[in-house]
């Protein structure tokens, strides 16, 4: 059986064309040069087999859901991504899993010129721990803490996808028609990373996270860091014609909107004034801006379908609680 | 139960007193400023329990383990500590251990003044992994490949010693005398990186790494990357006085200085001419430099124990291979 050396080296050990890469992998640390007047982004997910995904999973899904999620993080600061480590851990030793896993990983390191700089091999049960870093001039980070009352709250994309998707997967509520359910589970298994459109509205934009643990949950930490309030109308919510489709009831693809995790999506506080450039900046990188609310005095999340009170009743996506 | 933000809130989230903290625990990423002129180090390894420690392993001694482990690959660049990410996974919520943990963890991170600015929480089996960052002015890291013919082969400490106490704590070979059991197992929870020397010995040296996975193979990755061999003097290995006394001959002492893991002492190649000052510089900071053999032309390791070939039988530490 290879050793751990022997594994790194073969899956993962790819020579970087980054300059700023000034030794990788096979020496103690990487070393890295970050650009002079940036500011070191950095940011760390764990996934876990049974817990993130299902244990079915593709290896290919996972390879590249681990670095999308966290390039995630790196866009909710609008930062830019240029180097991670991979820490995995593998109940045994699988060349077909580990060459799938690895082939996923890249495809999507390689369309963020994102170069792995270290890693750590070892035998246990499936986990993976990505640490992402990225660079951004220190003033202009998208923090959770720079909301302000009147920003309209925006969210990329659509939400609820992945919830619907994971109920699938999971066989609580599995979706007949073939063509919705592929749609929906690359939305779970393969997130898009919103890495360019957060540096498009970086200039336009106060306050930013993503959406992974869902959308009410997410938006009350940027709440919570601002000391402000939100008000959130339900009809403006961004359902994708999937997610309609597959749910029995409007009400039911709202809930997944409003709470379920996994979107990915990044939810932005966006001053009045700069709405429609945000929109433009947005859209020029492929991505619809949806505005759905606003910041209010106060401190909570209040829901509202045309003006009357919208209950929100799931406690939102908790990884130490899910599927247990 | 709490969930994870609460877990992380509670045990891991210290304000920081580094001014080149800008974001820490609380957003989607840290903001970390690197010094002007200094190259990032970055390095990440895994704990998992049975793997890298036995499973009853004291909480506290598993934290400090966990950073420890990190720093010396910092050492072994020679790099400052500076900022720390960890993720942490467990099996279930646990107060009293996730409170020692942390005070084991936070115990060696304060020596070092490293700042810990992001986590992860997750439900699973135990595991560890964290991504340490350092700084270094680039063309002064010691890196593996630049060990030269001649160069003196040194290690800090005494080898040998986290090995014998692995064999106490399996049961495998049991350390009747209380005192030195307590001593051995010391040095295998709580292993001390050599950052202070590791920074003294930075210009003096041509080559380091750590050793994680024992000297003879750990020594082999820097031959290998300088393309050189090296001759070992094993009358020359630094034993400790409770490790010659818990062993039941000297090949037993001699054997694990030579293969077994866990030191996290460093190994460094020193140009002959420096030998003294490198000698005067580790002793500044409190470490004992041996001089345990000779970079030569080649490509492997050769032990001799007073002009005979001595045999390196056990095959080095393996974590993925270990304890199986």
């Amino acid at each position: 059986m290879p050793g751990e050396f022997d594994l790194i080296q073969r899956y993962f050990n790819r020579p970087s064309q980054r300059a700023d890469v000034l030794l990788s992998v096979g020496d103690d640390c990487a070393l890295l040069q970050v650009p002079p007047g940036e500011a070191l982004a950095v940011s760390t997910d764990t996934l876990i087999a049974g817990v993130h995904f299902p244990h079915d999973t593709p290896a290919y899904d996972i390879g590249w859901k681990s670095l999308a999620v966290n390039l995630s993080d790196l866009a909710a600061m609008a930062a830019t991504p240029r180097w991670v480590t991979l820490a995995i851990s593998l109940p045994r030793y699988e060349a077909d899993w580990l060459q799938a896993f690895a082939n996923g990983f890249f495809a999507l390191a390689d369309q963020h010129n994102v170069a792995l700089v270290g890693g750590d091999t070892t035998r246990g049960p499936l986990s993976i721990t990505v640490t992402v870093h990225g660079t951004v001039p220190a003033s202009s980070a998208l923090r959770r803490d720079r909301a302000q009352l009147g920003d309209i709250i925006a969210v990329t994309g659509s939400l609820g996808d992945a919830g619907r998707a994971l109920q699938h997967a999971l066989g609580s509520e599995p979706i007949a028609d073939s063509a919705d359910a592929a749609v929906l589970l690359m939305r779970l298994n393969r997130p898009t990373p919103r890495v360019q459109a957060a540096l498009a509205l970086r200039p336009l934009c106060h306050a930013a996270i993503d959406i992974s643990d869902g959308f009410v949950q997410d938006l009350g930490h940027v709440l919570e860091a601002s000391g402000l309030g939100a008000r959130i109308d339900i009809a403006a919510l961004p359902l994708s014609a999937a997610l309609q489709r597959q749910c029995s009831t409007t009400k039911a693809a709202i809930d997944l909107a409003l709470c379920a995790g996994d979107d990915y999506e990044l939810c932005l506080s966006v001053p009045a004034a700069k709405w429609p450039a945000a929109v433009s900046a947005a859209a020029a990188t492929g991505v619809v801006l949806s505005s759905v609310g606003e910041v209010v005095a106060g401190s909570s999340v209040q829901c509202v379908d045309h003006g009357t009170p919208y209950p929100v009743t799931a406690a939102g996506y908790d990884h130490f609680g899910v599927q247990s």
